[in-house]
């Protein structure tokens, strides 16, 4: 095997795909990345057995062939190399030579038949959607999965392809986000999943802002396929709580909020919300909301905000991280509050396509 | 007390004293800032009781006074405010009300009579030199200190002030690093100091780019004055040993050696040296050195420079960490390496004032 890069787009490769390398592994074999030449493309593949990514970058293959190098040193070299110009080539022992400028470095690598093969997706699920519109359902549900272990079927994201219909949804109990998404698929084809986190994370960072993704889906694998690169994953075997029934009726009130504002005054008055409660009280009135927070030992903080609110008085306290963890992932202008009473849970919503429904605190008044 | 200041200045102020608040301290108003407003200035202060700092700003002071408030908390408060214009009220229960824009927080603040006073430097003997000057010789030698707290004395900077010089010296055992600068003072008041770590590191900090600094010394103190900031730490109670007899009698081999492109070499070749060893060879032959790095299970690395060398072949091997350091610290574009053989120490040099001894390691060959 023997093949010429560029130093620019093999760090790339190496940086896409080096993520899904655990520091710690019991299998050696785990920790290397698999390099495979062939004819103009060196294509890079890491899994954890759980996450898998696959990307292939051009090269200047003299000599086809594989073989698997330490992930994480090799991403350390290719980074240090002095010149854009680096030259590779393997023996049958899987010993690198690896040539930049001045530079030499000799890397033990090890067999590439003992990398575990991906799994195939013959006659999965197959969607098909624009990779911006992905990343951005991502962007905005992804703060709310659950991190509690002992919840795993909530570690990670619903998928739900209904109706032409993708819809997202993540929650840990306390507050839920939800986003729906049109896209065209055969009734056949419909089918709910729960993507894992590392996933979420993983496909976060690889969608790009052009091209479209495939999603294949088996019974207990999923494909993400953005044409020069490949995620794939283990699915979380379980169901999925029924999300529906914590979406409230029909709101009393609907309060429209300027989202960076409203942002910027909870995180300042949260800075004096006490560790105990940590919440944060906002005092809806006649134009006005007045946000407020004590903590009996450090002080307090205030913030009146003019809205168009024409209401009666309520109170209500939320959590201040969960208040604005949604705001800070939409990126619309303006969001919509709605409230029923000062127990009932607040919604806040953007379009018609985004809700987040977030438990309120108790009030001590 | 009264005053408005800028967010601005008040934030920067608030940055120059708050790293010396220790995050866990069991004196409650040691995590608070001392403000004091008087005519046309706010001063703040913080200690820890080893080391002590010091800084005027220029506000708008409307009642005189002073009060202690929690550091941390209040350097996050400002930078959050929304507005540059910033009031700030205290009670005399020491309850600061402080307001910006639409921002009100109210902070629980201690007596400033609980306060520790700085201690006074009455007859201190006083040296002046540019604070640019003094900052670069810290860089130059701090890397150095030693981190072993059973080897107190060396955790810290020697300040030598004798002979019209000021020779600054810093060792871990290992190696040495020492500067070396004329200033002018009376031989009346010549001294040897050890300024420990902590100061050291808020020195480097503090000093600017223009401007003098005052050094007073009295048997236990330093302080650092810079006219609107003053540094005050406690010394290291002990005798620094006599670093003149490791620097190694006259060298027979002089190198001269790019410093950027030496450093990088070391940088790459190191991402080889096995853990157990941690050491780097050096190679050195007719015109050029080989940089040579190798971990049994991992593999190796070479690089081969190019130098004025016309000395026998003496192969010397250094921690890497220990080479790089003063090279990533000085700003000469070429240094002098000093070798005598390959179990006598190594000394780099730059100009008359700098030098850096180092001990070699062990070579299997």
């Amino acid at each position: 095997m023997k093949f010429s890069i560029s130093k620019d787009s093999f760090q790339q490769a190496i940086q896409q795909v080096q993520h899904v390398v655990s520091a710690r592994t019991t299998l050696a074999i785990l920790s290397n990345v698999l390099l495979r030449a062939r004819e103009g493309v060196l294509e890079l593949t890491t899994t954890d057995l759980d996450v898998g990514v696959t990307c292939s970058v051009p090269a200047e293959v003299e000599e086809e062939g594989a073989t698997t190098l330490p992930a994480r040193r090799l991403a350390t070299i290719v980074r240090e190399l002095p010149s854009e110009d680096i030259d590779i080539s393997v023996d049958e022992k899987n010993v690198a030579s690896i040539r930049s400028g001045p530079s030499f470095f000799k890397v033990l690598g090890l067999t590439s038949e003992e990398f575990p093969a991906l799994p195939r997706f013959e006659g999965a699920r197959e969607f098909r959607m624009d990779q911006q519109l992905l990343r951005d359902c991502l962007k905005k549900t992804s703060y709310a999965i659950s991190t509690d272990e002992t919840r795993y079927v909530l570690n990670g994201i619903l998928f739900s392809f209904k109706n032409n219909t993708l819809t997202m949804v993540a929650t840990d109990g306390r507050r839920l986000a939800m986003v729906e998404q049109e896209i065209e698929f055969p009734q056949s084809q419909e089918v709910d999943i729960i993507v894992p986190t590392k996933a979420v994370n993983e496909l976060s960072r690889l969608l790009s802002d052009t091209g479209d993704v495939i999603i294949r889906v088996t019974n207990s694998q999923v494909g993400f396929d953005f044409g020069d690169g490949l995620l794939i994953s283990k699915l979380i075997d379980g169901n999925y709580p029924n999300y529906r029934q914590v979406i409230p009726g029909e709101a009393k009130e609907r309060i429209a909020l300027e989202r960076e504002v409203f942002l910027k005054a909870i995180s300042r008055v949260s800075l004096l919300a006490s560790e105990k409660s940590n919440s944060v009280k906002f005092q809806f009135s006649a134009g006005q909301v007045e946000i407020v927070a004590q903590s009996p030992d450090i002080g307090e903080a205030r913030e009146i905000l003019a809205i168009n609110y024409k209401g009666p008085a309520i109170t209500i306290a939320f959590n201040p991280e969960f208040a604005m963890a949604p705001l800070r992932n939409l990126s619309a202008d303006e969001v919509t509050l709605h409230l029923i009473d000062e127990i009932s849970p607040g919604v806040l919503r953007t379009g018609s396509s985004f809700l987040y429904v977030l438990m309120p605190m108790r009030v001590n008044s």
